[in-house]
């Protein structure tokens, strides 16, 4: 079956953005040499980017407004606004739990969970995601976006690789089994 | 100059322990084989650890009822009891951070700040942490006491050096020097 996979990065303590939402802490930081860090393994494995609807719109007017910088994905922007669909981009306005249920029961390669901190945890609390990639930035914000939010059940984790280049960590997990 | 050092482990969310104060997730982990970790390596560098009382209540009652664990470092505990000092412990009335002051000032090896979380906050308000060793838990436990609190500025680190054993990944950084 097709494993979603959270790719993100956070600050030591946790956030995937500053207070004002902005990401530019992560930018300068990354653009070092990405070919270092799993990246490009990565996108190897998936074929489906899903996000949100500001993440996506961080996406096009911040990161690359010149052009959709997943095109060789296809993305799902989950949104409760009904637009029309894009080439490769199709804007849902299902549950996140129920698009990555469809998703995982249909074919194709691994599914890119990419934000934002609403949507990874409603799948966290569902227990729908399977891989965690943590790029952990040398960087204590004090405050911004959580990552992880608040969740009745504990997630037990296996690690399963770790790597670190231009100062970042990345810490990769995957789901632990019930025994 | 004596640097502090924060020596803690916490959840992959970034807790150091659960929503009762318990940190059992954490001794199921730690028990395997410490001396692949640093540990051993660390406390050679330190001859006097730094915690608040709740820690301090916690280390006697819960993981080491019959002897004092820190016996070889003298330890320091802040909180607003008056208590007479102990062989190795002084109770001491002061804030977190004009004790450390005072530390640095004087003569010694390192110091390590060992929680709770509340001290570990005004430090880093005061930017009086030196080094940062993070173990970080393969667990996300969804809820419990936060070891990073809300700060108004931001802390750029240095990363210094990763170590993964048993699941866990250790992640040792230094403040980074205004330039």
């Amino acid at each position: 079956m097709r494993k979603t996979v959270l790719y993100i990065a956070m600050s030591l303590d946790g956030y995937i953005a500053d207070d004002g939402g902005k990401v530019d802490w992560l930018e300068g930081q990354e653009s070092a040499d990405e070919s270092e860090g799993t990246y490009t393994e990565f996108v190897q494995e998936i074929d489906t980017v899903v996000m949100g609807w500001k993440t996506y719109h961080q996406v096009m007017t911040e990161l690359s407004p010149d052009e959709w910088v997943y095109s060789d994905l296809t993305t799902y922007v989950i949104t409760h606004r009904e637009k029309e669909p894009e080439e490769k981009i199709r804007f849902v306005q299902d549950s996140p739990s129920n698009l990555i249920r469809n998703l995982k029961n249909s074919e194709g390669k691994d599914i890119w969970i990419c934000g934002g901190a609403e949507i990874v945890r409603q799948l966290m609390q569902d227990e729908l995601i399977d891989r965690f990639y943590i790029s952990v930035i040398p960087v204590i914000l004090g405050k911004g976006i959580r990552l992880f939010g608040k969740m009745e059940k504990r997630l037990e984790l296996k690690l399963l690789e770790t790597r670190s280049w231009n100062g970042i960590t990345e810490l990769l997990y995957e789901k632990r089994e019930e025994q």
